[in-house]
């Protein structure tokens, strides 16, 4: 959610009783403009309507995260935004050098901002056992199993359903809370996730189809149409490389629905060829996402969930409401 | 489980309340023995303890379900055993020629034994939406997700925290029971299951740390010392070739605890060697198995989960505690 999730979205989950996230933007500095437009909105919010029942006017905290891609993200940025602007919770992924960074980002992120909450996210439970033993503890880890969209880990990725317990028993003395996330996109996986030891659980995919998304209209309707995450996404770093980035740590790639870019360089056309028909499919609009595009098409396996667009808000309730209402109807069922 | 669940195993589990089933054995003829001693373990069983609470003595079925492939096994042997033997459910996977197999086997199984439940078990959102099209539907389809140990889909497995909900929603309409399978080894695999909309769940990996498992110390050993399915195990054929196995269909592949038969594949060794290599760690005895081992030992994700070695009475009823402890807790923590 790099660029797709903007203040709009993350301010609108937040209002509705969820944590919304920023994404970094492309560049560390975008992050300026977006925290500056979150201010305003959650200000408007406030003033309008009694929202942010965990985020009263007189918390000192922006009721709003920010992520990060430590392996390309400028520190100094970063913090400097941090302190200005107070997120509640700073999310940290994917470092260059291993836990000694998520370590260097917390301290200076923490020194600045000492309420904000430092949330990590590991993909496995090598990762995960890494964090016990960091100076610096995060406040909240996510488990990202293999079904999540954009990237994650390419090789050593596993579905949450065995990953999420055991990362649990693994971090279980720590008492930090966890978070589940990969192939969540509604109130059973949210249930779910809570049965498996979660204290939450995080959605991504979900939210590519809210009004309030800053993705175009054609790579909305992807979201909308793909159904069977197993057969029509997959991790590649083909379309990172069409966009020209090339920057990821080698154990990441993108999880992204199949198109055209992807079905032809699996027939072998060569990646000069396939670059220029992706950046000529750039100039087409919406038309350029689908099964006949060829842009980039960052998604979940839990895309076949998603039926329609609505606004973050009613899918926050939405989601809640129906993981309240599967355990209260199990319970009912099991005395 | 084709070998590893033997009748005694397969009636511990339903003597706790659960529902166990026997392999097809080697061959399909090798279920007659198995059968006899399941009925004879069965008649055991309630001339000394009021057990099967769902089965009592005046059920016409043998309270044990037996599992094909449908591949490799006879169906003249095949329906033969279930005439004369009664098991209440009959598992049916992986056919050759698709959804017609599952068809013709369902009625000739149905024919001879109409309350014989026919159990397909699918791990793909189209095999699952192929049995709404067939005149035999099944009593209970399993949804097995890339989590799985043993043979499931080799490219088109996904995760169940994504897959079970999407072919939920998919046979919907068709009111047939649905479980969910793979990842699944405890209290809060089953109870996340509930919450996907699962009316049960089935557990494979889980019991081949059952004391009546028909299985080697040293491959038991495994399943205790293992853990970080998504690093430890693999899919991969190079096992059932080694072993002399070249029938499954090619759309399955085994999931195994790799070692070196595996990484010495990996590093480029010849076929013709692993299989020297692999023949003379079959006469090592329980040291075949284990890291500096060779033999199969196909297991799920979920052999993190997994400590010790129990009766498969005490796993079914503290897996079915557990999961309902969790369902009680968590209402309890939302009104």
């Amino acid at each position: 959610m790099r660029v797709l999730s903007g203040p709009a979205l993350a301010v609108a989950v937040s209002c509705a009783g969820g944590l919304g996230f920023t994404g970094p933007g492309v560049r560390t500095q975008d992050m300026i403009v977006d925290l500056e437009e979150a201010s305003k909105l959650v200000e408007k919010a406030r003033n309008t309507s009694s929202v942010f029942k965990t985020f009263p006017t007189t918390h000192p905290l922006l009721p709003v995260g920010v992520g990060f891609q430590l392996w390309g993200d400028d520190i100094n940025v970063a913090v400097a935004n941090i302190e200005r602007f107070k997120p509640c919770a700073a999310w940290l992924y994917a470092p260059r050098e291993g836990p000694v960074e998520f370590e260097n980002w917390s301290r200076r992120i923490r020194k600045v901002s000492p309420l904000t909450q430092i949330w990590i996210q590991i993909g496995t439970l090598g990762g995960a056992k890494q964090l016990l033993e960091t100076s610096e503890k995060p406040d909240v880890v996510v488990v990202q199993g293999a079904e999540a969209g954009g990237h994650g880990r390419t090789k050593d990725g596993v579905g949450i359903m065995s990953l999420f317990p055991e990362v649990a028993d693994a971090l279980g003395s720590s008492q930090i809370p966890l978070l589940a996330a990969g192939g969540i996109a509604d109130g059973r996986g949210v249930a779910a996730a809570l049965c498996l030891g979660a204290s939450g659980s995080v959605m991504g995919t979900r939210f590519l189809a809210a009004k309030e998304a800053r993705i175009s209209r054609g790579y909305q309707n992807e979201i909308l149409r793909a159904s069977d995450g197993a057969v029509t996404t997959t991790r590649t770093l083909l379309y990172n490389h069409l966009r020209g980035n090339f920057g990821w740590p080698a154990e990441y790639s993108p999880r992204t629905i199949i198109n055209k870019s992807f079905v032809e360089q699996q027939a072998g056309i060569a990646f000069g060829e396939l670059k220029k028909r992706h950046d000529e499919a750039l100039k087409m609009g919406d038309s350029g996402w689908g099964p006949e595009g060829r842009l980039a098409t960052y998604a979940g396996t839990s895309v076949g969930l998603i039926h329609e667009v609505r606004y973050a808000g009613d899918i926050v309730r939405e989601v809640q409401e129906d993981a309240l209402e599967r355990i209260r109807s199990l319970r009912a069922n099991n005395k």
